[in-house]
């Protein structure tokens, strides 16, 4: 077997002294970029293995962050995940993702593969299915801090990084009352998930505000996917009168519109929409659909940020430093009635 | 400090043996599922942490799966992970993502996490700046077997699971072709990407055998960004008589189909379109593009599966295990001229 690269192998090869090399694949900020790069390249030309056990040993740091979201796919995710990517990135730290696919099952094996891979801290919104936090209390004992994003839990001294659910779906559904309807109905996602509870009391509250009586049945709870899209709206078709809708996100509504396009009926003067998160396709979709904005490259950088300050202890009262952001509303064809 | 939990502490409470407890926590195939999930909901419970240090000396395996991809963002990409994750879950492994975002310094920063990480094998796409191979060689000397999918690059002994590029190009050209397209232009990728390489050859073949004059002007080279999409409808409406044009990818296909509508041209009359991917959005774009669709998620099971049968050295020979994969040419409006 090769004898393995070390440090001073590096160090003999650039003739630069081993301290600087072991500091600069620690990204240390006492060592310039540039030689940085130049260390870096040599390792691995050598085939250098930091030998992360050995490393933990020592300074049980890994400069990796963990993220964990349900689904990488969709357009939101993973825009969060490209401000986080900057930030951490900037800052010396790799990033390693994993997707729940709204199981709590898996959402607990990858937390328990992350505390394995000693990340230094974790970036989670959690599965539509986690019911308990016992998982990420461990990860908090025995790995390092976490920040929630988008979709938080209530857990003591842990921060959450999300938007005004409440008045982004109260705005979405003023403004269809603004255009005429008056029989709108609601595409939520489970509520047991904190943000689609909030978003349904914004509707109910902008119905309520204006006057207009709230009907259970106008109010659909389902998983939002392309398939569901099109369940609700055969259910939509069934109900009686029905003149708007605000659904919790693009993909429901747009996958709806398609079928209601398909069987002949008008958006916006049959059924005017709103939709939520302005995935690229709302732009693409004729006619264009109304949407809530959310700052979610944004949100990464905030998340990501005080993160790394949490790794590196630099703040206290992690809970403090809660945020919630503001989001728009983006107008176009699809709920505005000639 | 709070005493760690044992895998005995485990066994206690369930008063099931600890050797039992030991294999289920190890997801051996020789204890049920039912009494895993028993095991695996006690140890959450208790808060126990598997002691990779420890593990890792004893087996050297973690069961998790590293994935890097360009982005994950890319319907292709998230698609061929769904189907890699499913495989991956079903035989006991995790899966940890992280993304290039093109570059070839963090692709090797992150091979590095994932070996420092311990993961037990590597599926990977390379970016479109990886020009060397060092750091995946290390990878296979250090951590554990490789395969390659979609973009691989030449390397001794490592499988490839890849779509015959060359095939789909050619068919996708010559439908523009049988459409009475006489002047097509190609949108291309960085001719450095093997598979980039071998759309245009496709592209190139279909118009020779179909004696139409090859214009190096017509092959425009770009990132196939949504940017990119624009800055290349601007050119191709600069162009004489470009009557079709074959995009290596959905998204500037897409881009530059929105750009020549607003600017009056008709598709596919004036122009006809055919793109690559057949990501959802060209199925709602109006009027529909034409695309190539490939089997994404079955390369994420066919690459895993490979992957998984390296690592527990159930097969020799890796190489001889490359596989090509057929591709089907999706017809919507956007090709069929009137």
């Amino acid at each position: 077997m090769k004898k393995k690269t070390t440090i001073h192998d590096i160090s003999k090869a650039l003739k630069i002294n081993s301290s600087t090399v072991s500091r600069a694949l620690n990204n240390s900020p006492r060592v310039s970029q540039k030689t940085k790069d130049l260390i870096q390249k040599k390792a691995v030309e050598l085939g250098y293995q930091k030998n992360i056990l050995a490393s933990n040993l020592r300074t049980n740091k890994t400069n990796t962050i963990g993220i964990i979201v349900p689904r990488i796919s969709r357009n939101f995710f993973s825009s969060v995940i490209s401000g986080i990517e900057e930030t951490a990135y900037r800052a010396g730290y790799n990033v390693v993702i994993g997707q729940s696919l709204e199981s709590l099952e898996r959402e607990q094996e990858l937390v328990s593969t992350l505390l394995s891979n000693r990340v230094d801290g974790l970036l989670i919104s959690v599965s539509m299915g986690t019911t308990n936090y016992n998982h990420l209390s461990n990860f908090k004992t025995n790995g390092g801090p976490i920040v929630f994003f988008d979709r938080p839990m209530t857990m003591p001294n842990i921060p959450s990084i999300t938007i005004d659910d409440y008045e982004a779906s109260y705005n979405a559904t003023q403004h269809l009352i603004e255009n005429g309807c008056k029989n709108i109905v609601h595409f939520s996602g489970f509520q047991k998930i904190e943000l689609y509870k909030r978003r349904m009391q914004g509707y109910v509250a902008a119905l309520t505000d204006n006057n207009i009586p709230v009907r259970p049945e106008y109010i659909l709870e389902s998983q939002l996917s392309e398939a569901d899209g099109i369940e609700l709206a055969k259910k939509v078709i069934s109900l009686p009168k029905v003149d708007g809708i605000y659904s919790s996100n693009d993909t429901a509504a747009i996958s709806a519109m398609q079928y209601f396009k398909k069987n002949g009926l008008k958006i916006p003067d049959d059924i005017a929409i709103v939709g939520f998160n302005n995935d690229s396709i709302s732009a693409v979709i004729e006619p264009g659909l109304t949407t809530v904005n959310q700052p979610d490259v944004e949100m990464g950088i905030i998340a990501s940020s005080l993160l790394i300050e949490l790794i590196k202890k630099t703040i206290e009262s992690p809970s403090e430093h809660s945020k919630t952001l503001g989001t728009e509303l983006i107008i176009r064809q699809s709920s505005q009635k000639s």
